[in-house]
């Protein structure tokens, strides 16, 4: 068993998470980030103690951040959602609470709830991409997390691939985000509908990306060059990542992970031709198991990745 | 003291390493690859056999190979320089020595030796690139090697970067190496060159890229820009390198590394400006110590890094 926390710009969800990865006691409480730290700081440690009343036991309580942690995994240093910055979280925390508290990015622990329970489960080396408004991702490399000598490492959504035409929210052009996210999806159809070119998608709804697979799906042109162009995008940036680190599997998360195998098998080949050794040296490529609640898992099994 | 051999197109090389990293003997053979595999086995037997008389408490030997390896590190794959394809060179060894055999990638090698005595010594997460005739690399996190889960990773020189005027080896288009190595210096200027661009470098004469860096030196605005994009191949590689791993240190060597500070901080400008976190996740970039001993050294001390 294990106490794990999810921290959202929306909510902050808490479960209790048994040996096989199946979530026994879940607690939710809306993250009052506008009331400032302190507010969202008491606000977690209730959750904690309440969760922890629930499973006397816990030593330790894993909690996943949306945001840049240091190196040592104590320190915060960058939250846009919660409005933190440089925030010494866990002293703050166990301060106020009788456990040890391990803190991790949040893709990182949607990465650690699929090595542990899901679709990377034994694999010692795997690569999660968690394709949702961003690109997130996690590296586990010998059964641990790499999280970096600055703390900022499986950025893998800022990896610069070439000129985009806009600009990344961290200030950079030419991110992997920019190209392979929702965001990157509707950016493109939105110009290119600008430009004058037909589509079923309609210019004046708001389309969203699973709206855009639909319509690739129903073989509507400028929807499927849209998910074409983020296949390849995807497709290249793997093989890049295995020419560095030649992980044994890559599994594909987050919202546009929904469109499964469609999407999947346009990932692979595009993989495949960028490949430096595609003959022997071809990852696996899967779908991520865990949704929702992949943050809770893999925080609460946070300690065995370390 | 550590036995590391260092096999080469033209030359292998054997040393006795001592615990400073200062080879006490050195032996060399030439490489006969043209007499096949078992002669060139046989040559590496007795040069092995010759080091282990003059250091006899040895119980392993080390060997750098210019080839890619299996992921067990067991098989020579493929090493074109010596025309080897799935060799059991382990096993081979092994049968013919009263030693264990451990097999590496000479660019692995090289970056070992980095870690073990030179430039990274001291840090547990590196990266060396080894700019010569084509790009190598190397990369240890928490002071291991990261071989691959198919033997193939620390290929930096592959990774696509963006489309070049001329194809790799390998038979991809924009491989880092492409953009890189002493090769795409030379084919660079020689394009320019052909294109009628003015130069004080020769266009009938040979020139190499010890010239090209010395009339960059000289501000010839033609070599200037050839090294300029170079660097800024190199600044990007180590960025997205960055994203991916954060390592705290990366190490430049190879032949191009002679180029010194000129080439040094033109690349530490270039990474700078495409980092996500420049303010707090600088690597640090330096020249590496090792030149041409630098496979030896690091063969010799595999067993530490595996």
């Amino acid at each position: 068993m294990g106490i794990g926390i999810d921290i959202g710009g929306t909510a902050i969800k808490g479960g209790i998470v048994d040996h096989l990865g199946v979530i026994q006691e879940e607690r939710l409480v809306i993250t009052q980030s506008q009331l400032g730290y302190d507010q969202v700081l008491n606000d977690l440690v209730l959750l904690i103690k309440e969760l922890q009343q629930l499973s006397p036991k816990e030593a330790t309580v894993g909690i996943g951040i949306p945001g840049i942690l240091s190196a040592d995994g104590a320190t915060v240093v960058s939250c846009p959602n919660l409005n933190w910055q440089n925030r010494a979280v866990k002293q703050d925390l166990e301060r106020a609470l009788s456990l040890k508290v391990l803190l991790v990015n949040d893709a990182t622990a949607a990465c650690i709830a699929e090595a542990a329970f899901g679709s990377t489960r034994g694999r010692s080396s795997s690569v999660m991409l968690t394709l949702g408004t961003g690109v997130g991702g996690g590296v586990i490399i010998n059964d641990r997390v790499i999280s970096g000598a600055h703390g900022v490492a499986s950025e893998v959504g800022h990896m610069i691939m070439e000129e985009n035409f806009y600009d990344c929210n961290c200030g950079k052009n030419g991110c992997l985000e920019t190209f392979a996210s929702a965001t990157a999806l509707i950016r493109y159809c939105q110009k290119r509908i600008a430009e004058g070119v037909g589509t079923d998608l309609k210019a004046n709804e708001n389309f969203d990306a699973r709206r855009i697979f639909e319509a690739a799906k129903a073989e509507d042109s400028l929807a499927l060059a849209a998910v074409n162009r983020l296949a390849r995008y995807l497709g290249w940036a793997i093989a890049n990542i295995s020419d560095l680190i030649d992980p044994e599997i890559f599994t594909i998360g987050g919202g546009l992970s929904s469109a499964g195998d469609f999407l999947l098998e346009k990932i692979k080949a595009e993989t495949v031709s960028r490949l430096t050794y595609p003959a022997f040296a071809m990852p696996e490529i899967v779908l991520a198991t865990f949704k929702n609640e992949a943050g809770m898992i893999g925080a609460a099994n946070l300690g065995r990745f370390i």
